[in-house]
């Protein structure tokens, strides 16, 4: 009675229960497509490309998606390492939308700027940059030449084609010769104001409710959240418009934002990605289209760009 | 720097902001299709068709959708109507999918009907159901006939036509005749085991992440949540498998589930909800579809099924 289904995330995160084998002329189910992966179906994260977002409540890891966001995500790179974003906070949770983290006070800079000088110095200031960049160029699509891409779906109204490339949510148009990132839940992007170049990475946001794909090829996309998303799903809503919290003792502290690369190894989180370029990422879509579980008695013959589990677990054994 | 978007949901649910108005050559932007609504537009929520889940955070407003699942429907307000749901709890948060409520108890009856007779007489038993009942035939679908039905797209590969009915997002196939709830962010299921028919309403769920449309027509839905969706979405996530909590400490007290009409009139939460069969229904799709506020820069041309706001806003004057 309590099942709501027999086949779920948290069973596709945990391969090494053990599945039934697969009948020869059955396809198989999610888990027994996963349970059947081999080491090379597989990527461990690069540590280079890689943030610890450290909270109180503990650590969440993002991907870095340099191959579309070369530019934000090397500003990302700088700042972490500067310090940038260690103490800022937890700025707005709004409700099926985002949560955003940046400098409380980046604001008041932009405010006092536009003000005559008599604005008071007692205000507090905007965290200051040392390397890294306060504007960027957009970098909301990419040239699709070059760029690897396995096709999902042509049944997507955001996009020509839906699919995945580099084992993130994608988009391609081959009229326009141009490919993005998909606002999936769980990815992450650098907050911008009116202007297309007034994002940086220095503020960032992660989409935490249904998918708002209305934002693809508006807004640079860095990356995802593979590892401690329900740190920031569970955060309390902000109440101010656009979720933003409405008193600063409600933000959410920041501890720090480090490159893994940049962590010992031994306090580094050891996960590993599946790739989506591979016949077994094939299958994985294939058992997410065509239900095999017990529990569906009618299957779609359909799955989303969204709805593909892009499927993170920690590494088995020592490297 | 810190606006992800100029309009979003929260402005949405607050029209009596003053937009600009439209310029006579310029669609209007959802704030404004808001602003110009005619009473006419919305609907109050009627008492017999709603629910008020009562959390120790505060309460979650769910509206029922007879039209789709009337047996289920029938049975949830039966057994609110009996106490049934008072002191239960919520047993389950699985990130990026669903939070379901019900008996912590239910699984140890049916395990013990499985069991031989030796069971032990100390455990805890499954709650009695006085009047309701605990399995029905299943509401996945229902005739197409008679239903009214605003089409959104056909651009949707989990149903040849997406639209909404009566205030909710919904599929119809036309070849089959049939038209079904869809399974978008913040809809409300019966839980179900294995069969079909098992299913009653006696555990409920809701859609928490990006919106499962895989359960389509797999699952009966029952409406789904008006007001107080943070007060689910926010609960911490259950550590064991699909999300279920593992301890009983952690389950989440309900204190009760009543239908509105049965709580006095000055303890009702006073909501209405934007009509989708009206030509303001009409123009805040398009204002969607193509996105009129300043921040975008892009306009997809394309909006999908889930991603539409049905708007939901306190009633303004006492009716």
């Amino acid at each position: 009675m309590l099942g709501l289904g027999t086949v779920l995330l948290l069973t596709v995160l945990s391969p090494l229960q053990s599945p039934a084998p697969a009948a020869a002329a059955k396809p198989p189910t999610t888990a027994e497509v996963i349970a059947a992966t081999k080491p090379g179906d597989w990527r461990a994260l690069d540590p280079e490309r890689t943030l610890y977002l450290e909270l109180d409540s503990g650590r969440v890891v993002i991907e870095l998606a340099p191959s579309f966001a070369p530019k934000h995500v090397e500003n990302i790179r700088t700042l972490a390492r500067e310090g940038y974003y260690d103490g800022l906070a937890i700025l707005r949770a709004q409700e099926n939308y985002v949560v955003q983290w940046g400098d409380p006070h980046a604001e008041d800079e932009q405010a006092e700027a536009q003000a005559d000088d008599t604005a008071s110095d007692a205000k507090p200031k905007a965290r200051a940059m040392k390397h890294g960049a306060r504007a960027l160029p957009p970098e909301f699509v990419r040239p699709a030449k070059g760029l690897d891409f396995t096709t999902l779906t042509k049944i997507d109204g955001y996009a020509p084609e839906a699919g995945f490339s580099q084992g993130f949510p994608a988009g391609r148009d081959p009229r326009r010769g141009e490919a993005w990132l998909a606002h999936c839940y769980a990815m992450v992007g650098a907050g911008r104001g009116n202007t297309a170049d007034s994002g940086s990475g220095a503020e960032l946001y992660v989409v935490i409710g249904h998918s708002p794909r209305h934002l693809d090829r508006n807004i640079t996309l860095v990356g995802r959240v593979v590892h401690g998303m329900e740190r920031l799903t569970t955060l309390p809503r902000g109440t101010g418009p656009l979720g933003f919290y409405e008193q600063p003792a409600q933000h959410v502290p920041l501890r720090s934002i480090k490159v893994a690369a940049d962590v010992p190894q031994p306090e580094r989180t050891q996960l590993e990605v599946m790739r989506t370029d591979t016949p077994a990422f094939a299958a994985l879509v294939e058992s997410r289209r065509i239900r095999r579980e017990e529990w569906f008695l009618v299957s779609t013959g359909h799955v989303e760009l969204c709805n593909v589990p892009l499927v993170v677990r920690p590494v088995a054994a020592p490297r």
